[in-house]
Order: structure tokens, then C-alpha cells, then sequence
């Protein structure tokens, strides 16, 4: 060991070399700690914070390896995703780069039709994104969009668009974070199949995997897009999705042209998850470790999750369609009221959107009263409802008392709210 | 509160919610702890990692606001960049992302021409990302190579190019993290701005950010791009960078086409990250906000280092220097080995790739001995060198032992193999 010491030792002994530590706060983001009820980032358990508060490791080393493997597994099973077929996606980024993983690796430029359904700010945002990728917007998209805020899109709508014109893609969001409408993926995904089974399916998952019905395979689903921080349990940072053998044919095929995106390119990123997936490292941009490994621990929680008999993502989903079931009901019906989403069967299971008469004031009140919710972003209606998250730990352990909490201090932000009014 | 948790409780006590924590290991990574020596992700001060280990917060409330301005304003000073002038970048990915960065928003894929210094792997990749973005691959880029692995390129070759040709934009790597070469900076923007004065000059500092001299502001750079889990000192996840006002008016006024990655849009970026600087919360991707409260408490300790009386990063680029100075003499002088660079002066000081007979069993005998090293990736070179990284906590903390240490230990991993072969 001498020989490394004496040469590094400082030559002049004065010049120490010191950390300052003074001023430094390292937990600065505890200082705003309530109950975080948004629509992600979320709650996390405390097993997934201590997945991420580790020490840097190699993104080659066996622990890291072994840890991504099993991510990528436990991904296919949240998606319902054969074992074999198909490549998970974990990719280091914001669910917003999800888009252009569709836009870059599934739309030929020069001639593919796009149908896009919007129900929101989140449809007009990947209909933004795509739109980057083709050559003439008018003619390559035809966009369907819900009547009204809140409402979803009609399957005999979708079926005429589809008998109109030969679509390749159809780019759809199975809840529209802005507005807490919730698609019927599985009923649409039939109707493409049934009436233009060459058209491939791209559905944004972001606020959806974790807390609703996804059936990857069953469906026959192409391309799925999400993100970690949301139903998941996972700090933000990953860019999150599941795409199909056919999907990755399309890109192998068909996308020759230059298309910019080169981080979002199936062809540099297949091969090193596939590598992932059979335990080898290997290296196209560098992995964040901790972010993939609280990932795993978050997917670890959800597929051991017990509920009603079952134990896993199906478990997961129920849970969460019966903490929202509840929490919507007593929303309408005992605070008298109106979801944006209108009525249960139209609404998504992580988040409600709740119109209220002056949206600042109750989320400053439910703010001071130790719960953060967040306001609208849906341009037609965005100053005349709040939205609130329940996903995760905040909705699968009722001994936190989140939902339960979050619904009496809205009761009594919404009578304060009336008695203000009245006076 | 009664109300909420009547209506959330279990309709059926017997089917209770649990988590199954048996199982779950949530230090999975620490399985592989030695003293981390690659040339990232790298060692983290145990600061940074308690910044890392928290609880989610929404990525618009008040703490991760001033978190984020602050971690913006000292990226400025870290890059020594004008404290209102240009924009310092911060977003969600890896590394791998800043060349997107660079080709979505520089490159006006109709007619701009590039020049591209190529020092090794990175340069290549980088290369391989940008040609994604102009139409045609042969015309528009020029590519100089260093005429070996480890060579630099000379100042003349690259004045004769400007001369030859009027570049929109010059490319290079400050420090190639595959050989170790460290590019003079410096004198490549003034040779430039005296040449060719309107041509952008963009340089991946990835592997030199926070070890290496960068004056952004003095030596009029327009675009700088690195990752967060080098000799910043953070985990890996975010991509960095700076950006100037020339660079910013170039993405706005002349490139107009399309050219996808809505994720690497300036359009998008800019006014998100001008408003966080500013202090106030703005949306476009989720902000990984545990990553980025990290990389504030990492950004801090650089500003507060000291070492021969120089305060900030400073002090933090020349402790790097004297420790990479002392090891690489070491390497050569007391160990009898040659360094992929060849000269101090043409050296990195994050990182050396040194010269070895066998570099698996110096990397398996490091390994077993308590120090992660690693190998070669230069395509004509990388079965005969391994690569040590020293940046960080590792090369400015002399208390920890991690370059002293290493030196010995190598030194005995040189000594058995030399035995072997004697044998």
C-alpha cells in the first residue's frame, strides 16, 4: 500500500484538501413532505426508497446485471406479456421520451396513415411528438378527439374511421392524465383487429400501468409506452414500455430513413435489453443503476401484492379499481360533486378529476392541511377542477390512511369553500 | 376522517391488503460493493446518497423548485458560463441522450456542414448519432481522426480543414473515455473563432465535466453536453449540458424542418428549464426529482471544495489534475507500464487506460482484491489495456485511500501476472 500512498500524499501539507460541509442540506426535498396525492410523481414505500439510496455500483457488475434481468421479467408479467415474445422497455428518461420511441421506431416517414384518439392534454402531447416524425401532418394523421372534456370516444367512431382509410398505426392513451378518462383498450384493440388487422396498436400507458387492466398479448398490443413514478411506485426518471415481435419487425423493416432519435432507437436498444433479460451486461448508454434498481423492488411489491384471493398485478389493479370506485363514489354522491370523467365505467382507477368552484383555494387548503393534489391541464376546462392521484402504497394500504385522510380534509375544504360563499 | 375510511375499508375484513416483504432485498446492489474505479458511475459522497434516498415530492412544489434553481445556477458555475447568458441543460436520460441534443436542435439537416474530431469510441458514437439527422451522410461530415488509438489530433490538421471548407458546426470529445485522450479545448475554439468564426463549436465534456478545465463563457463554446455519474459525483440518469445564446437563436431561426425527438427539443427545454432558474415550477417531462436533488448536493460540494487555497471548481479540476498527474507517473515510472495516451499533457485526469498483457486477469485479480476497474473498448486496441477511473470523492477525498490503494493493488496484480509468465 506504500507506494500509492506516498505518491499521492500532498506535496505541501497545508494545502489540505477539505469538504465543506457547512450549508449543505442534504434532505432538502423532506422539507415539503405531506401526503403526496398527484398523479405522479407518487408515494413510495419505504423498501423502494431504500433501493435508491445506495451507493453507485458498476452497470456491469452481477448485482446490477441480476437486478435488471428480473426488472425486465417482472415488467413482462405487469404487462401480461408473453415470457419470450416481445422486448420490455426500460430506458433511462421521462415517459414523455415514450413518445418518441413510438414516433422513431414505428412511423415510415414517407408514407404511413395514423389514426389518433384524443382525450386530452397527454393525446395532444403524443400527437405533438409524432407529429415531428412524418413528412405532411395533414394527411398522414386523422385525428378523433372526444366531444367534451370528460368524455371518451365512441367505438362506432373509431370502427368507421378504420373502414375509411388503411390505417398502419393507431396511437391511443388509456387514461388521459388531464382529464382521468379511461379508454377501453381492450374493446378497441378487438375492433382494430377485427376491421384493419394490419394496423398497429400504440397505447400510452403512463398512468395506467400498475392500476389497470393492460392484457399485453391477449389484447394483441404492439408498442405500450409508461413511466416508473406513477402506478408503478418508482421514483421518476425511467421511461417505461412492452412492445411486440410485430412491432419490432415493423422497425427492423420498414423504418430505413433517417429519422433523428438516435437514444430512442430499437435498433441500438433491443439487443442490449435482450442481453439484460438473459443476465449479460452490455453497453449502449449507461444504465441508471439505483433508478432500476428501486424499479425492481417497486415490481418485486407489486407482483407479491394479496387482495381478495389473488396475489399480483391482478390483485394490484382490483385494489385500485375499488379504492377509486369507492373514493369516486363518495365524491358524487356524499360531497355532491362531478367528476370530469362523468361516470365510473368511463373513469380511470389512479386518479380523479373533480370539479370545484374555485380550484386554487381547496388545493391550498388541503395543502395546509398536510395533503398535495394539483390542479387541472386540460385546456377547455383547466380552472374549474383539481385532480387527485391514488396510486400505489397510497392506494393499496389503507393503514396509511391516504385516500380516507384525503377525502374528510377535502370534505371539509369543499364546506369551508361553501361557507365563504355563503357569507 | 370517518366518512373516507368507512368507505374505503374492506368490505370483506377476511381478504386482506398486504405487502409480502419476504423476498424483496432492497440493497440488492451492495452485494458488489468494492471501491468503485471505472470511469463512471463512480463512488458517491455519502451526502449525495442521502439526497438520493428520499421520499418522492411533486415536481412542482417549493422545495424541488429551489432545489432545481439551484442545481441549474451551479451547473453555470461548474461550466464557468455567464451567470444570465445562454442555458444550462438538466434532463431526464443518460449521457448517450446529449447527442441528440446536439443534432435535433444544431444541425440543419438540408445543408449544414460538420466537422467531426475523432479521438475514439465516443467520438465514433457520436458521429453514428449525429448522421441521423442530415440527409446525406457522405456530404455533410467531415470526419478527423486521430491517426491512433491514443493520439491526439493536431492543431494544424484541423486549421487546414476550416480553411477548406465552411463548417456550420465542429464536433469533438474533450476527453474520449475509451483511450483517455484529452483534446486541448482551448486552443481547437480559439483556432476556430480565428478561422472560422461562425461556425458552432460543440464538445462533449460527458467524461470531463467537474475534472477538467471548461471555461463555457471564455472560450465561446455553444454547446457542451455530459452525464451526471462522472466527475460530478452523481448517480447516473440525468443528462447535462450548456448551451449558448448563439447556439439557442441557431435552433430557433434555422431549424425549421422536422426532424423528431420531441424529447431533445429546445423549443420545448428551454423556457421549462428558464423558469425553473427563476425559480418557478414548469412542465414539459417529469423531473426525476430525487436524481436531481442529488446532483444539487454533488454540484455543492464541488463549489465548496478546497485545495491549495483555490476554493470551488477550481480547486476540485487542478486536485483532479495533481492526482491523475501523480498516478499516471506512477503507472509509468514505478510500474514500467505505458498509458494508451502516451504523454501527460495529451492525458485525461478522470480516467487512465494503461497498457497490460492479459487485462482480464489484472481486472479479475483488482476485482477479488476489493477494486472494480475495467477493460478496453477502442475498436483497434481493447484486448491489450484496462481503464481506471479516479474522479470524484475518490480522486479529491486522500482519506478514503481509493487511488493509493489501487495503485498497490495493481501494482501486486502486475507483479503475479509477471510471475505466472515466468513460470
Amino acid at each position: 500500500m506504500l507506494l500509492g500512498k506516498l505518491l499521492l500524499r500532498n506535496k505541501n501539507p497545508s494545502h489540505t484538501t477539505t469538504f465543506t460541509r457547512r450549508q449543505i442540506t442534504t434532505m432538502s426535498l423532506s422539507k415539503d413532505h405531506t401526503k403526496l396525492l398527484i398523479p405522479g410523481p407518487i408515494t413510495l414505500s419505504t423498501e423502494v426508497i431504500a433501493a435508491l439510496g445506495q451507493q453507485s455500483v458498476s452497470h456491469t457488475c452481477p448485482s446490477f446485471t441480476t437486478s435488471f434481468k428480473d426488472t425486465l421479467k417482472m415488467l413482462r408479467q405487469v404487462y401480461v406479456a408473453h415470457e419470450a415474445r416481445g422486448m420490455p422497455l426500460v430506458i433511462s428518461g421521462s415517459g414523455t421520451l415514450g413518445f418518441d420511441l413510438v414516433g422513431s421506431n414505428l412511423i415510415n416517414p414517407a408514407k404511413d396513415q395514423i389514426l389518433l384518439l384524443s382525450t386530452g392534454f397527454f393525446s395532444d402531447e403524443f400527437h405533438e411528438a409524432i407529429s415531428t416524425y412524418y413528412v405532411d401532418n395533414s394527411n398522414q394523421v386523422t385525428r378523433l378527439s372526444a366531444a367534451n372534456a370528460g368524455d371518451s370516444i365512441p367505438l362506432n367512431k373509431i370502427e368507421s374511421e378504420l373502414q375509411n382509410k388503411k390505417y398502419n398505426l393507431i396511437v391511443m392513451t388509456q387514461v388521459d392524465t388531464s382529464t382521468g378518462v379511461l379508454l377501453d383498450i381492450e374493446k378497441i384493440a378487438a375492433l382494430v383487429h377485427k376491421v384493419s388487422p394490419d394496423t398497429l396498436i400504440a397505447v400510452d400507458t403512463v398512468c395506467s400501468l400498475g392500476c389497470e387492466n393492460i392484457q399485453f398479448d391477449k389484447w394483441g398490443l404492439d408498442i405500450c409506452i409508461s413511466a416508473s413514478q406513477k402506478a408503478i411506485g418508482a421514483p421518476p426518471g425511467l421511461s417505461l414500455g412492452m412492445v411486440s415481435d410485430r412491432a419490432i419487425l415493423k422497425s427492423e423493416t420498414d423504418i430505413t430513413s433517417r429519422n433523428g432519435s438516435y437514444y430512442t432507437s430499437f435498433k441500438k436498444w433491443l439487443p442490449i435489453l435482450e442481453a439484460f433479460e438473459s443476465g449479460k451486461p452490455a453497453y449502449f448508454a449507461t444504465p441508471p443503476v439505483q433508478l432500476i434498481d428501486s424499479l425492481r423492488v417497486a415490481l418485486e411489491q407489486i407482483l407479491q401484492f394479496s387482495y381478495k384471493g389473488q396475489t399480483g398485478i391482478e390483485a394490484r389493479v382490483n385494489k385500485h379499481k375499488d379504492t377509486s370506485d369507492n373514493f369516486k363514489t363518495c365524491i358524487t354522491d356524499k360531497l355532491g360533486q362531478q367528476l370530469v370523467s362523468k361516470t365510473l365505467d368511463n373513469s380511470a382507477h389512479g386518479l380523479t378529476a373533480i370539479y370545484v368552484t374555485n380550484p386554487p383555494s381547496v388545493i391550498s387548503y388541503m395543502q395546509q392541511h398536510g395533503y398535495t393534489i394539483t390542479g387541472g391541464i386540460h385546456k377547455d376546462i383547466k380552472s374549474k377542477y383539481v385532480r387527485v392521484g391514488h396510486m400505489g402504497v397510497s392506494a393499496c394500504d389503507d393503514s396509511l390512511n391516504d385516500i380516507s385522510g384525503c377525502l374528510s380534509t377535502l370534505s371539509d375544504a369543499l364546506q369551508q369553500q361553501q361557507q365563504q360563499q355563503q357569507q
